[in-house]
């Protein structure tokens, strides 16, 4: 019964947008062996109070990067923040939003991923928003789709944490291999790989230096320090290559 | 001069836009060694006549993907196509139409990949708009950003060449280990790995099980044909690899 409480679509319509950019940022917290998420609350309708990934709409003239960025300066200090582009989620009724009977504009997010060195990030408190680091094993529901986002993003991480040298983006100058090992542990999860043969794979590799420093924690014997050595790596920069 | 010939755009609205959706779509001509990528002409303003990878705008209620498999159903035939989400262009003036002068609205495009498998791939001639499998070195230049979607398209086909079993999608059920390496090398250029490690790098996976049958061709020893073991694959499934 056309007409009755139901708008008429015309279905060969080009279809209206506007376009979100949200971000998954990740870090992690190498003291307390966390990987944590950067959230905010809404302050806004609708999921009012809930907590999303920081995004925003894009504005006239501004690039889908620059709308990323331009969210995330608000909430957020760092040092050359790095964001890659993840993935589109534009199905029809991922936003309330696009219903007939509110804006009927559809609403697509364009979603964007960086992992960022915890100690070096500075929360933005302004005053009014909520904004946190959530421990990954904690996230709520969050509004929109952005869980399903979030568990886009966990993917593309354990992957270059896999194929890429992500790890040392976050890692302190020098670490111990087994800093290095607890990392992958913490992103992982345990018993990703032994830790006997991640070591024998890494130094292998070729690109950890031996600082020839090394430091003592608690009863075992004293341990090495090493540093990523972006020279030793570049040739094998484009080089499809495994880390563990 | 504010106001002489520009428009006053407000930098803090929010930007309207169209999303269409670009597909990349691959091929390889294993007879003759050829990458190819299927292109259309365009039937419209702008880039009228100009060569285009097949894209459409997403109409209402359509979600990104059903766009994509939309316009390619008018345009080939192949079993169980694929798709996977390449990559989101999106700044401002990528498309003419977007001037204050024509339509003052954004276009967005979502790109989209596949590699079809070329013997079972047919091209569907509408009587109307050209449409071409293009050898990869021969394409022109393209309508919009098109190239430089492909160009991107293009590294995503050669990375997944290197981590993941796409390249068994397009040869034969049966294939020699020769034409496995040719495959390669079609699509990754020359000497991208000599022919004896590739081949033993390969058989030490695992998953090419040996048919035992041979075929003759031309002057050499008979070669033995191999098959892709999905079921010995599996099991590697979700674990780093590389192919090369």
């Amino acid at each position: 019964m056309p007409g009755r409480g139901t708008q008429k679509v015309n279905k060969k319509a080009l279809a209206d947008f506007k376009v979100g950019v949200d971000n998954v940022i990740f870090s992690v917290d190498t003291q307390q062996n966390r990987l944590l998420v950067l959230l905010v609350m809404r302050q806004d309708q609708p999921f009012l109070g809930q907590w999303s990934l920081p995004g925003t709409l894009v504005r006239n003239g501004e690039s889908l990067e620059d709308g990323a960025h331009r969210i995330l300066a608000e909430k957020i200090r760092v040092n050359n923040l790095y964001l890659e582009q993840l993935y589109t989620f534009g199905g029809p009724s991922r936003d309330p939003r696009e219903s007939p009977s509110s804006f009927g504009v559809r609403y697509l997010s364009v979603s964007y991923f960086a992992l960022v060195r915890f100690e070096e990030a500075e929360l933005i408190a302004d005053g009014v928003s909520g904004i946190a680091w959530y421990p990954i094993k904690q996230v709520p529901k969050l509004a929109f789709d952005h869980n399903e986002i979030l568990e886009y993003g966990y993917r593309r991480l354990r992957n270059k944490l896999e194929y890429s040298p992500v790890a040392f983006d976050v890692l302190p100058e020098v670490f111990t291999l087994s800093d290095l090992y607890q990392l992958y542990t913490t992103i992982l999860g345990e018993n990703f790989a032994d830790y006997s043969n991640f070591r024998a794979r890494l130094l292998k590799l070729g690109f950890l230096s031996d600082t020839g420093l090394k430091v003592s924690r608690g009863a075992g014997r004293p341990a090495s320090l090493y540093r990523f050595d972006a020279e030793a790596f570049a040739p094998l920069k484009d080089k499809p290559l495994v880390f563990i």
